[in-house]
């Protein structure tokens, strides 16, 4: 049948089409079928919505993204046909029924979403079925090598080129942006891809953009890498496996996340960033994304595995996750914080990790047999924080950054602690809820400082967290949140901090 | 955060607002999150959706939907606060666990699934959960009260009240069109609501269109039953069980209709109608919803426990699927089958089935002790036609009609045979399909006369099948569909028919 076509000024992400329901009844249409849409020598599939309205008959509705990638102007004729709902959805159902993947459908699956074909309800469909019923190593296998394939990606000519990733969770965990310079700076190759915030207070590349531009193209992250070493990008601005981000939307709207699609989703970014050698960091404990070790430890096995099957070298490490890294939790704070440690050489729990995972890639790259000696001794000998301005300098950044330049909400305030104690749990979720509501991650300056952390003792009045804001209203959200959820245990009984302890080694 | 409203020319199903990026950030808004839009004294609960473009920061965009559901004019303004998701999608997530519903977190998804406040997404993983887990009888039961509550009812002052209602899968069905009139013949009450087609190329309630109006309200079919003794009427129109609806929009996206569902769905409808005698057909057979005989015991087990629960009297019969019933598929050619058989007071399987499942209520209410001579008297006797047409009088349709007026596609082609042998197989789904391209069930005159049945000895040019359409585009699209889907398998060696038929008892 004949349509004429009609803008409309909306946009959805998905290429669809909108029939009135006296058409799509002519057709045979339901909500969620697929059409073939075709005009001069041209021709394209679309999801079918059905409008009770504002569509009349012999009208096709067009929303403006469609219009763009399809070129469909105002008024003109298209012819409109049923068409089948794509393969990749009957190798959804197989697992359903608890089947596995064969390599070309996983690949057809992933190809679909990653070119937008796959409806919301899909996709919700696969990763239920893959959450309840599982994948295998080699289905995760195959998935990343589909994710990577259908995106934009890096290589490089040489040698020696390492990349390391957390499966996060944990508020304040910019380790990378110390492991990064330091890596870089003993002449290795460090293409690093960050996220960004979903659901947490900030991400690296939230993080790192108070310093520098993280949108690189994948040209970008290659010519930088090469040029001084390093880089710390945002994954999604360089198109490295883009099904990546279609399905991580959905998750959060499902509030899961699969232990296949997190394995598949951050070695997909790492095969696409053109890393060879690539450190792992799992952290683990309550609020964390895995609160058991031995749950930890099957994770740490399976990376290894698919890194084996990809023909990369894969270490993962199990860190503590329980409380934040380091005190700052929010992009502005959190830079200030990564800046502060390496102009002073010292900082920590931040520090300890960072050096801890550098020295890992040192060691499996061959550039020293005590990694994490070798590491310690390019940070204190100040060689990170004169890369880490390189690589800000080369992101566009100030060279000269430090950490009294940055800024951070000037609304504060302050909790203090009504009672005298040692503080046995801080926790991740209420520092996170708190940090949000003050604005973070889209206030940069807004965010926590954690003035206590897990053994630490505290006297009645004193600090226990400070929160920054750069509007009032904000502010006053985020201590309503900080009154009303409890972000500290505090115990005079010392053996209660073992106890809360026992799940770890 | 105020607001100023901008009405959308667009229409979606759920309440839902439209927010800037800036916006969406500003607020820490997700796709999928959910807020409480405030006005005057009145909020009310919407889905965010994100605009890249057409929303203006300050503006927040309603669908024309949601602005005459809430009130909202355009330019006025409103607070808008980020709001927690229902407590049913936690409820749900217990299920990916392999956990199972109480009665009030049963009760609860269904509500919000009626009240159009679960996403796409989220029913999406209802219904997936639900297929792969599994449900136990006790959260059927649950589901099928939340579905009874959260509709209308129907409610009868005295005893006797019966019903019936097939799972369905199976072309030409219509035995309750016999079934109905000749149980209400008898004195009994039966307020028989019926599906329009999703798949298939005609429902009940399409195929009574045909001769009169469906769309009655609960009020009109308890009136009508109380008066003539039955009714066959549109169960969605009748707004008994509209969480069903929803979860049947869904399910037909994902290709599946979980066990459970379905059950719930069928209970639902039949409780809400009053009926506390209930008659289910479960077609077995290949190309029916079940194929194996084992499957459908169970399922008739699983009925009947969960009217037990529900304190009601379930019989339920596992039925030939295998081919379509009677040889009419589409609303028109059914209705002139059926109408057919009660006016030569014969009609072969189709006749054979509604008089045996009309016999089954007779002996479940006590009516006879021999129901099946029963029915076969009334039917024989010509009062099952005359009630019939009470019936289609009291819906507002043609007290005196035939099966000579109604009319039937006028664009025929015939297919033949060009072999000689046995019809060892008619396939269900090539009929559909070539009905449904024929055009059926919007256009009430096209569908599929089938010539040959099982069994049947066919000679090279005898015809195989007829196709109506009201449409020469549609009847060659239909042609094109007959000549390449196989609908019939012919051998002339008689062993393998009983070979196809090794699973049938």
């Amino acid at each position: 049948m004949k349509f004429k076509a009609k803008i409309l000024p909306l946009r959805t992400e998905r290429v669809a089409v909108v029939l009135s329901q006296d058409d799509a009844a002519e057709l045979g249409l339901l909500p969620g079928d697929r059409v073939r849409v075709s005009l001069d020598r041209r021709s394209f599939v679309a999801e079918v919505e059905i409008a009770s309205e504002f569509v009349d008959q012999g009208e096709v509705g067009v929303c403006s993204f469609t219009a763009e990638t399809c070129s469909i102007e105002e008024e003109c004729v298209v012819e409109i046909v049923p068409f089948a709902r794509p393969k990749s959805v009957e190798y959804i159902r197989k697992k359903f029924d608890g089947g596995r993947y064969e390599r070309v459908e996983i690949g057809q699956i992933i190809k679909d979403i990653s070119d937008g074909i796959l409806s919301d309800v899909e996709m919700a469909a696969f990763i239920l079925a893959n959450e309840i019923v599982g994948m295998s190593d080699d289905e995760v296998q195959w998935m990343v090598e589909a994710m990577v394939e259908n995106g934009e990606r890096v290589s490089f000519d040489r040698g020696g080129v390492v990349d390391t990733h957390s499966i996060g969770g944990v508020p304040g965990n910019r380790y990378s942006m110390i492991t990064v310079p330091t890596v870089a700076a003993a002449g290795l190759l460090i293409p690093k891809t960050a996220s960004r915030a979903i659901t947490s207070a900030s991400g690296t590349a939230d993080t790192m953009e108070v310093l520098a531009d993280v949108n690189l193209s994948v040209d970008e992250i290659k010519e930088i890498t090469e040029r001084v070493g390093g880089v710390i990008a945002w994954n999604a601005a360089a198109g490295i496996a883009p099904a990546d981000e279609q399905i991580i939307r959905v998750e959060y709207q499902l509030e899961i996340s699969p232990k296949p699609h997190l394995m598949a989703s951050l070695m997909a970014k790492k095969v696409g960033g053109g890393a060879k050698f690539i450190a792992i960091d799992i952290p683990i404990g309550r609020g964390a994304k895995i609160e058991n070790i031995d749950l930890g430890r099957s994770f740490a096995s399976s990376f290894m595995e698919i890194g084996r099957k990809l023909n990369l070298k894969v270490a993962a490490t199990l860190s503590d996750g329980s409380q934040p890294l380091g005190n700052a939790i929010g992009p502005a704070l959190e830079a200030k914080e990564v800046l502060n440690a390496m102009e002073k050489k010292k900082g920590g729990d931040l520090v300890e990790k960072a050096i801890g995972i550098a020295g890992i890639l040192f060691e499996m790259t061959g550039v020293a047999t005590n990694g994490y000696m070798h590491a310690r001794k390019i940070f204190e000998s100040g060689k990170t924080l004169e890369k880490f301005r390189e690589i800000v300098a080369a992101q566009g950044g100030d060279e000269n950054v430090g950490a009294d330049d940055i800024p951070v909400g000037d609304k504060i305030y302050t909790l203090k602690s009504t009672v005298e104690g040692a503080v046995v749990a801080v926790s991740n979720k209420s520092i996170v809820k708190i940090a949000r509501t003050a604005g973070a991650p889209k206030d940069k300056g807004a965010g926590v400082y954690v003035h206590k952390k897990r053994g630490e003792v505290v006297n009645a009045g004193d600090p226990l967290l400070t929160i920054y804001a750069e509007k009032d209203w904000k502010l006053d959200n985020a201590i309503e949140v900080a009154n009303t959820k409890q972000s500290f245990d505090i115990s005079g009984v010392i053996i209660e901090k073992l106890s809360y302890g026992r799940w770890w080694p």
